[in-house]
């Protein structure tokens, strides 16, 4: 019985090489395992490729959201012949980088260093660059990114420039002709109720005010772009990814994929599901969300396709999970027993827990009994 | 593929007739689903043998062991054509029954109620009686029921009657030929580092100085009934069980037998077993106390025994589990994630995850991908 463990970083606590394995390492077998990090374009991602492609990470010298001093990284490697650089945007304008969100850091926090990060990796020359979005802290429509690329914002003073901004002048663009591609399953628009300020803004922080005027001057983005490059960013579904990151890039001639699609390519997953016979995936948490392109969804889907057994563990579930039961029917927390938050995160003890729960889920495909 | 559910009672939480049944109601099988209710000896003995053997409760107006007015029941049941009684000793003497242990609780308590049950069951004449002990708040050396059966206890005063004891008298106890059968697997003698007072007693609230002066008293009814009786109480593995009322039962001429056995052979457990593919049971807890007596280790044997898959499943397990691994390796705690005590004790939450943990590992039994 050959055993394949993909399962998604538990964020904040334990990484998906990791996870994957604790299971192997639990799983009472004859057979092979394989071990196959994985990731949905979220936290972890550079971290899945690097481990299946290697590669070389890059570092740079740059600005965190709120312009403090950060070194950032990102991934080149290679993928059929191709040369290819990955960049978290999260490395740089990532949520987690603030200590608590507020009106504040959303009024101060800008995508200028992701553009940096941007600007670096095309000097590798690489045949694509690969921006994965996910977990952002900043909603300022991606404005702070162009202008780190040359473009102009008329009227803009310091912080989020969304806020200040009179006029978005992309003539002084720096020319890009690398490939751009986008890993996101967002799919909002750049604007109103399910845009960037309006749907994401209040858990980076934003008050009722801030977000309205900030969903505001970005419809005044989509008139100007509208007029200047007849182009309507609120049609083009997730252009409202990472507080309007997604729109920027749209702009540059980006185009948007699955993360997890594209993660699940590069590192050859179908494959790898298909030498086996039982799949573990998981998340830290899987919920209603879950079916929204995360990985347990997206691993379910190929053994489904593949006719694999397939078994999603996590630190916690919730209990309606709707349509995705369907998908991933056989789903365990990896608790023991009443715990607090702040424990079950001990990454420590949840390898532990994963590796016990591992065995005693492989117990169950045993004739040992039987 | 026929399904077993044979789960102890989640103490506090859930029966084990409820338990069951959301593990029949969430597994996904055509085959044929059986619901035996179970126990060890302790709490919801009598409950799963009524379940089972249906029967008589009997009810009684009497004291418990802080003798307060207390209405108890024990049940009468046919069994091979015999009439049994079977008395749960915690419904009268049980630590639940406090608010709290206290050394107050611990100098106060006594097993008279309990000996007044007993009575009112000879009435009845049954072929046998069968008194389940375990979860006992008292620690008197089975005097108080010796009592109410008629021994004399020389210089008793109020409460306690170890406390206050000079002599013990069996002559003027009342004549009893009905066959009495204690279900319990405790081990310990009635004296003595092991025995009742010291090994139980801090549990129950004593202080050092209170089980200390427990134990010298229980030595001293030791001499007295090694003169009178010809015969070594502290030799009697078991006389210490239930704070000394198992040493008190061997005094009437009752002998000792495993809580699971008794329930186990009452119900037919072992038959159920055999038409079982997989059956699944459990525990509140499943710790290192588990491989000693309790309903999964003694479902687990008999699963062993039949060659038939094993599943336990509980509110919470201790992560080392030693031998008890070999004989139930697949051990999977119902809690979704972090939870409080209180929160997971909820009985309708705890029967909801039961069956959704049931869904998910009767999928795993399936041919549906693969």
């Amino acid at each position: 019985m050959n055993v394949l463990a993909a399962i998604d970083s538990f964020k904040g606590s334990a990484s998906s090489v990791e996870l994957n394995q604790a299971v192997l390492n639990g799983w009472m077998t004859n057979g092979k395992k394989s071990n196959q990090p994985i990731a949905d374009g979220g936290e972890g991602t550079t971290e899945a490729i690097y481990h299946t492609l290697g590669g070389e990470w890059k570092k740079v010298q740059g600005m965190d959201l709120l312009f403090r001093q950060k070194e950032s990284r990102y991934l080149v490697t290679m993928y059929n012949h191709k040369k290819i650089a990955i960049i978290e945007s999260a490395e740089v304008v990532g949520i987690d980088l603030l200590s608590k969100p507020t009106d504040q850091t959303i009024r101060l926090a800008s995508s200028f260093g992701l553009g940096e990060l941007i600007k670096d990796a095309i000097k590798q020359q690489p045949d694509e660059i690969i921006i994965a979005l996910g977990g952002s802290g900043c909603s300022d429509g991606g404005l702070g990114l162009l202008q780190s690329l040359g473009a102009t914002l008329v009227g803009v003073t310091e912080g989020n420039p969304l806020l200040s901004v009179k006029e978005l002048d992309l003539h002084t663009l720096m020319p890009i002709t690398t490939k751009l591609t986008i890993a996101s399953d967002v799919t909002s628009p750049y604007t109103g109720e399910l845009g960037a300020a309006l749907l994401f803004g209040t858990q980076k922080g934003g008050t009722p005010d801030t977000l309205a005027f900030l969903d505001q001057q970005a419809k005044s983005i989509v008139d100007q772009i509208k007029t200047s490059q007849s182009l309507d960013l609120d049609d083009l579904p997730g252009s409202g990814a990472a507080g309007g990151i997604g729109g920027a890039l749209f702009l540059l001639g980006a185009t948007m994929q699955s993360g997890f699609q594209l993660v699940a390519e590069l590192v050859g997953l179908e494959e790898q599901v298909k030498e086996a016979d039982i799949i573990v995936t998981g998340e830290g948490r899987i919920d209603q969300q879950t079916i929204h392109g995360k990985v347990p969804y997206g691993v379910a889907l190929l053994a489904k396709k593949h006719h694999k057994k397939i078994i999603g563990i996590c630190g916690s579930r919730e209990k309606e999970l709707g349509e995705l039961t369907r998908f991933l029917p056989s789903i365990f927390s990896i608790q023991f027993g009443p715990i607090t938050l702040a424990e079950a995160m001990d990454p420590h003890e949840t390898l532990e827990k994963v590796q016990l729960l591992s065995t005693a889920l492989s117990h169950l495909f045993t004739n040992e009994f039987s």
